[in-house]
């Protein structure tokens, strides 16, 4: 994060004038527009926008930006916020026993490429404490089973919200969340689910690809809706395989492609570059 | 094709010592072997076997090959066939309005790099007839509707037959084979699908994807059976798509993908690489 | 084209308020902007914009247009120009021997997914003017030999400024085109070379790759500068191979590369995608 | 490793009649073949071959493999070598200060998706050894200089040597080896490039990368030979950037090819997939 910029992020119907007024009121305050990125869709006729400014080149705080701009907000009827860049977003990983994507995950953050604060790892599985300790973050074990789900999963609410997490990251965590933190979190929660969505949706999806014979396999990273594996795509990738692997082959070769398709999809997230339209996403890069 | 060779292609139960009575076979006729692959199916316990024999270095014809491998072959009980490399599949490509699939294997024919004669082109519309007899391919009108379906492929079927058609291609043919032309020609009718097998089957799948938000489109090649889109998977590939793309754009970067898919599967069924175990396929390359 | 757009591209030294400049002048004339994608390079500081406003919402015309944003052109020292969608550039193809991308390229261009009119191939032999004229389209042969270069070369660059050719596509023309035709041509001429460009500049690259052994092989397109291979890279991509695959495997899979990286390189330069930044390109799509 | 195989490993002169009698050999001692891949390079008419045999199938043990298969390897003249599947190659680990590959290896390690023992870790730098040691792996830090090269090279000669390691692995080593080293362990060291190789040798290729404007980066692995980034190569990969991404930027996405990269080559060495054919490699998978 070399310099602290403002992130201006709207979506609204689109209209004539539209990026004039809001550029021209960045540039009334001086500011240097380092990224502007934008996208009109056809069909909705909605206008997305995320604008990058250099705050050094601001004559106003964020406070007074918030206030000055909200007048033109309301006229041109968007959702809308400005966000320092240099928040860093607090993050909650749920894990279970596998360690590919969370070590993965831990590694990013500790190297600095993944900006945000990962306070805590919640896991129904005891087995990745060490590794999550080793890195200084706490680890809740809250066991789930079909007996103590309800109970389960409020404590893990209660621990998210008094965590103030903005994000919630499913790092293979192999429990389905009920319907209220769903709603709780909405375009907050990101999973990712090991198939190429919207093939091989539910459970055992490598062993569904085994079962067709496809040639390619993948992985896809979205944001946890109350429908499985049914929530607005975020980024997905795949590898080629050949008849020659079995299951345990698709596994490990799928693990890569877990890991580097919810490193992406969390990172687009971070920097405030998913938009969500309907049941589709815009990322604004 | 630049030295005869004899292809030896079998499948069957797996057991000690095949590989060896195989080449030992070959070896005892002088045979050079220039190449070999093979696979076990994990859970079939099935071996599938593909060996190109320099045609020069056997001391026998294909009739006595054929004449003296077939006590083996019934030994172990193998599905075998023998065939020359020089020899030319007799291919027919059914055809609808569009030109990308068809256009492209016009010129990978010409070209040398696809190996087969292309005796004939039949399509529900005239629009490629001076395209195809540009390249002094026969060229078959047979306009298909709900009300003469069943009599114009039975006139489809009667071409096929006369033509001694080897293989039968759907370059992007938009109907739906009858059951009868499926069962006549089993493993010998390919088809490209303009989506990422088993996602989007059925009608307009490019809509689909841009509905679902995919992040990767696709494009599948598969053997025809009589279940729609349900065949043994032969090639697939894929390429990024973003939010600013619509249908148009998913159709047109889609047409790349048929092109490739369709030429790199039917040059695997040319070159007698694609075994079928089951619903899948074994690409011996 | 289903509507037609004007397309304001304009480069220059980044600058507060550049934006808000741009888009209050369009907004100033009920321009209703469908498309707008900017770049500014960390390096150079300079501002890359493209914009593609609906024509039927201006209230004035494009010489209207030209006129009234002149002002801001100057005062902002912008390298500018804004054309209508709807023109069709001239293209003139020079091929060689080798039909796969000169096929291609006449397929999108008849199935309108490559929106221009070619007006002519030129070529050093006659081996592709059936399928030319096929297409109704001009075929000049002009052979090129170490003797006949410089007049050869006069005589092709004669024929390109009588059809007053917008831009010039390589098809893999094999010949080094002189400096003069480069230099009077700058960034419109495109040519696609059979290699990962850095890697294995000059002759037989496929070559150059079995020999190092590489896993993976490519194509590249650029726009043609006086040096051979090094002028600023539009697009690349690449595909895997193997061991097994040898020199004559190598060109076939890379004449897919080749196909579709130069169909790519030359829509995003139909669309006015392409900006030149030094020896690097901004593709603004 | 569900099954203990026998890997039998050879490459010698193509000649007739070599599969049969090597498969002859393993049939009459009633071996279970379970995979077989097999190349012959069609320039050097040499012939490598991976047979993995079920071990407890055959009628005799490793030592009795040995000498009776001897003789048929010295007829037929052959490098070759045959291993147990569940002998765990020693490897040591050079690393520096940057943690991306050697988390990666090591995650996967303990995941018991790499096969092996790592059992040190030698780094010129401090930062990793609390990750390295959370593992339970020793860590060797040896600090390497201009003025102490030549001594803190023997050191590491000799901790290797001690170690009796099977296989060292340069995970972003920022380091030159010395020729000694190189020569005592000949395709036994890997190396992860951070360039898509033959393309921006030597130091910082992504700033190289950068100032040329390709689309595509990649990473590269190979043996290491004297001759810096010059040895065979085992595998590569790449990804696609833009113009708006910079030096950072690319870094962070080669950090992932570089992990995946190193990851698979190291894979095919640790199964013995990977044989030498001059300055390129044969991987049988």
């Amino acid at each position: 994060m070399p310099n602290k910029t403002y992130r201006l992020i709207y979506d609204c119907p689109d209209q004539v004038g539209l990026i004039a007024k809001t550029t021209q009121f960045i540039a009334s305050h001086n500011g240097c527009i380092s990224e502007s990125t934008q996208h009109t869709d056809a069909i909705s006729k909605r206008f997305f926008s995320r604008i990058e400014i250099q705050a050094s080149s601001l004559d106003i705080s964020l406070a007074e930006f918030k206030a000055a701009f909200d007048p033109i907000a309301r006229e041109c009827q968007m959702n809308w916020k400005v966000v320092e860049s240099t928040y860093r977003q607090k993050v909650v990983i749920l894990a279970s026993k596998q360690s590919h994507c969370l070590s993965d995950l831990l590694d990013r953050w500790h190297s600095n490429d993944l900006y945000c604060d990962i306070i805590a790892v919640i896991s129904n599985h005891d087995d990745q404490r060490a590794l999550v300790e080793h890195y200084g973050i706490a680890y809740q074990h809250i066991p789930v089973s079909k007996e103590n789900k309800t109970e389960a999963f409020e404590k893990i609410t209660a621990l998210v919200d008094d965590y103030a997490a903005d994000t919630i990251v499913l790092a293979r965590y192999m429990q389905i969340l009920p319907k209220e933190l769903c709603d709780k979190y909405p375009h907050h929660i990101l999973n990712i689910h090991h198939s190429f969505l919207p093939s091989f949706v539910g459970a055992k999806p490598y062993h569904q690809a085994a079962a067709r014979g496809v040639k390619l396999i993948g992985a896809t990273c979205h944001y946890v809706t109350e429908d499985l594996d049914e929530g607005p795509i975020i980024e997905q990738d795949v590898e080629r395989i050949s008849h020659a692997e079995g299951i345990e082959d698709l596994v490990r070769v799928g693990k890569d492609i877990e890991k580097r398709v919810l490193a992406r999809g969390l990172r687009y997230h971070l920097e405030d570059r998913v938009m969500v339209d309907g049941n589709k996403t815009v990322i604004l890069s």
